[in-house]
């Protein structure tokens, strides 16, 4: 049987990946032996002990009454009655599933239910998958704030770029609680680690490798940003029209649109189809690299480049052509899922020297996988609304730290999704960062 | 310790009673064993097997994108290839919380995972505590909406009326999913049930009784139109102002302001007050009850009456005094929670027959907890969008139908929560009444 019959009938045969469970077993809710008789005590609750019989009464009407009421005058306690402080809302309005593209809501729930799996066995998260049937902006925007009394942490993910770029800025501001966008902060994440070890392995450096990047939506950009911070100079994003320069045609276009749109929209006029397709992300991209201003297609602009990242949601987008064409050890990251830019045997027959996918069925995934559950238990424990380039490049450089010199090797360059030795690092990692973040704003 | 302490501290202990669990195993997810490489199989997934290893690379990319494809395409798959079929979401706005009114999602959370282990306890459903923090019913409609495409069908629970029950009518004939409203139609289902036994132990009939309801909100309503469905004929529905009848002030000042309202809405206005605190359920009620168009408060309309039904969310509201007025044999139903209209002892006391509440930590518990987590299955199981009073009365009937005439006694007219009969004759009966509905519409 193929990787398809098999992945289909696994979810037939399990219709559905994840379920709700109570944390009290069904004897300690409906057995006799703890009751209460009208406000008089039969029996009392150990202070320590929640394995007791017969609690219907306290978790339902009448005792969690007391419980609502008290969280009704200081809602704070909710992070303390309630699995709110353990909750992630995992939100998706099917527009660009994995590198699929628009294919709806309902067919987003498989994907994220994968997430909540891999939430809770790597960050004992309860992440909810919410795959929701509208896709405007504003709609997203109030539906995620409209939720957030229940959630601990947004996830947002699989949202078509730029708008979930816009959408996620606005909440970060406006929400009480985290805001994570898996898709860039994950993925620049693990893409920073994975570039690190690789680098590490063929004694190159950061600072000098000229990188190209395949894609500018949300993993192009979170990548851009996280390399920018981490010190690259020599690199450029492409996108479906070439290189991204500054003064490129389509992107003055956009900018001149966007000027007249500002000027309509003073006089109470509104494009949403503007306001959601514009690019001024790619904007700051241009100002801030491709330093010679290089135009072009990928094919043109990949000749020498030491690493090659791609985040473009299009499979075979690599030629072995462009992969010979590249530096000697090239380091080839073709993330894109399910089909990446090129198959790990072809990139490597072409020369390449260190290749990663997304996929888990490949040497080195490079996937978010190996972040969101660490970076969310961090952020849940924390309650750091704080997630910026600084912390994202210290996450990074820890992970990579995980793999020790005597355990590089090209198809060994990160570690596993259920390493162990995750977690904690981030936790760890995360923890100092907001404590230097706070003391240079005390400073 | 008081009940309160007790629940306090079992809440506090277990920080969230209910979490998000993976269907598969760790093992099964991580441990080598199942793997692709590259698509091309080099071990394979029986056709009844899921307690296979290493199947990360399925449940996760690569392999769930060809499970997303395929619902892309046809999304009714998403009902064989996830969750969907089983989950349910518990929407609730904080703003009526028990009988504790608004006091915000954040206090309505505990409740509603006390609701979500019912649900699956008791009905083997997952249910999502969904509490949110508009109030305003375009937002709570279109929040429904949008959160449909992963839920088998909606719980709306504890938002104040009459917003709710626009709410509800909106969202049944606007969705392509199930809409149960518990407050409405669970508490109408299981106080019939519990009537038609206590009626049955006194020797009294149903259409002769005389029955005043104290309360007009959702559970008011939902029982006014279930008896008058059941037959019914000389009952009384108080609210805050007294017995509800045919020409009462307060509502045709209601009735003048809608007339006004709806000019204005004509002429582009929108009034978001007037339009959320309407009554014309209200109005509804007053022309379809009260045959002698009686007035007065409660203390007056109670005099005589056979059955008490209290749904008014006030505790204390029937004293021993308007017990004592009533029909010899009364009884007495103070469904209100945590506060019932009068504790059982004092009712007793009072001369009162049979006495319940919607407690667990009194006799006869008269909750909807009876009616949820059965109907609910029954709903997703057949997917059946109807919910008419037709229905609901054959659930009651059958609920009642479990006490058996020995084992009715004052003390004993309902099955408990957890009586296991009650999930596979409530299945029998809605799937009687879909049956029968269709036939009628076929003749």
């Amino acid at each position: 049987m193929t990787l398809e019959d098999d992945a289909i009938n696994l979810h037939r045969l399990l219709k559905g990946k994840i379920e709700i469970q109570s944390r009290i077993s069904v004897e300690n809710v409906f057995d006799e032996g703890f009751g209460h008789d009208g406000g008089k005590e039969k029996n009392s609750l150990d202070e320590k002990e929640i394995n007791v019989k017969g609690t219907l009464g306290l978790i339902y009407t009448p005792g969690v009454a007391y419980v609502a009421e008290s969280i009704g005058k200081n809602k704070e306690l909710a992070y303390d009655y309630t699995s709110k402080w353990n909750n992630v809302a995992i939100v998706c309005d099917g527009t660009r599933v994995l590198g699929l593209g628009n294919i709806g809501p309902e067919a987003a729930i498989p994907v994220m239910e994968g997430k909540s799996i891999l939430f809770k066995m790597l960050g004992g998260i309860n992440a909810y998958p919410l795959c929701i049937s509208s896709h405007d902006k504003e709609d997203i925007i109030s539906f995620i704030k409209m939720i957030q009394p229940v959630f601990g942490a947004i996830n947002v993910e699989d949202i078509e770029s730029p708008k979930v770029l816009e959408i996620v800025e606005r909440l970060q501001k406006e929400l009480p609680i985290p805001v994570f966008h898996d898709d860039q902060h994950g993925t620049a994440v693990i893409t920073l680690a994975a570039l690190i070890n690789a680098l590490r392995l063929l004694n190159k450096r950061l600072e000098e490798a000229r990188i190209v990047v395949a894609g500018a939506g949300s993993a192009g950009y979170g990548i851009f940003k996280i390399l920018l911070h981490a010190g690259c100079r020599d690199f450029i994003v492409t996108d479906s029209h070439g290189a991204i320069y500054q003064g490129r045609d389509s992107d003055m276009k956009y900018e001149n649109r966007q000027e007249e749109t500002t000027k309509l929209e003073r006089n109470g006029y509104r494009d949403k189809d503007i306001s959601t397709t514009g690019t001024r992300y790619k904007l700051e991209i241009a100002k801030k690299t491709n330093p010679s201003r290089l135009s072009g297609r990928l094919e043109e602009v990949i000749r020498g480049a030491d690493v090659f990242i791609g985040v473009s949601g299009k499979g075979n987008l690599l030629t072995q052509q462009m992969v010979r064409s590249m530096n000697h050890d090239a380091i080839v990251f073709a993330l894109s899922n399910p089909d990446p830019e090129i198959l790990p045997p072809d990139a490597l027959q072409a020369g390449a020297r260190i290749v990663a996918t997304g996929r888990s069925d490949f040497a080195n995934q490079v996937n978010n996988a190996l972040v969101f559950p660490s970076v969310l238990r961090a952020l849940l424990d924390t309650r750091a609304r704080l997630l910026d380039e600084e912390m994202l490049v210290a996450v990074g450089c820890a992970i990579a730290s995980l793999v020790e010199d005597t355990q590089l090797r090209e198809d060994s360059i990160i570690p596993k999704v259920n390493d162990a030795r995750i977690l904690p690092v981030v936790i760890r990692t995360i923890k100092e960062a907001i404590q230097k973040h706070m003391e240079t704003k005390l400073s």
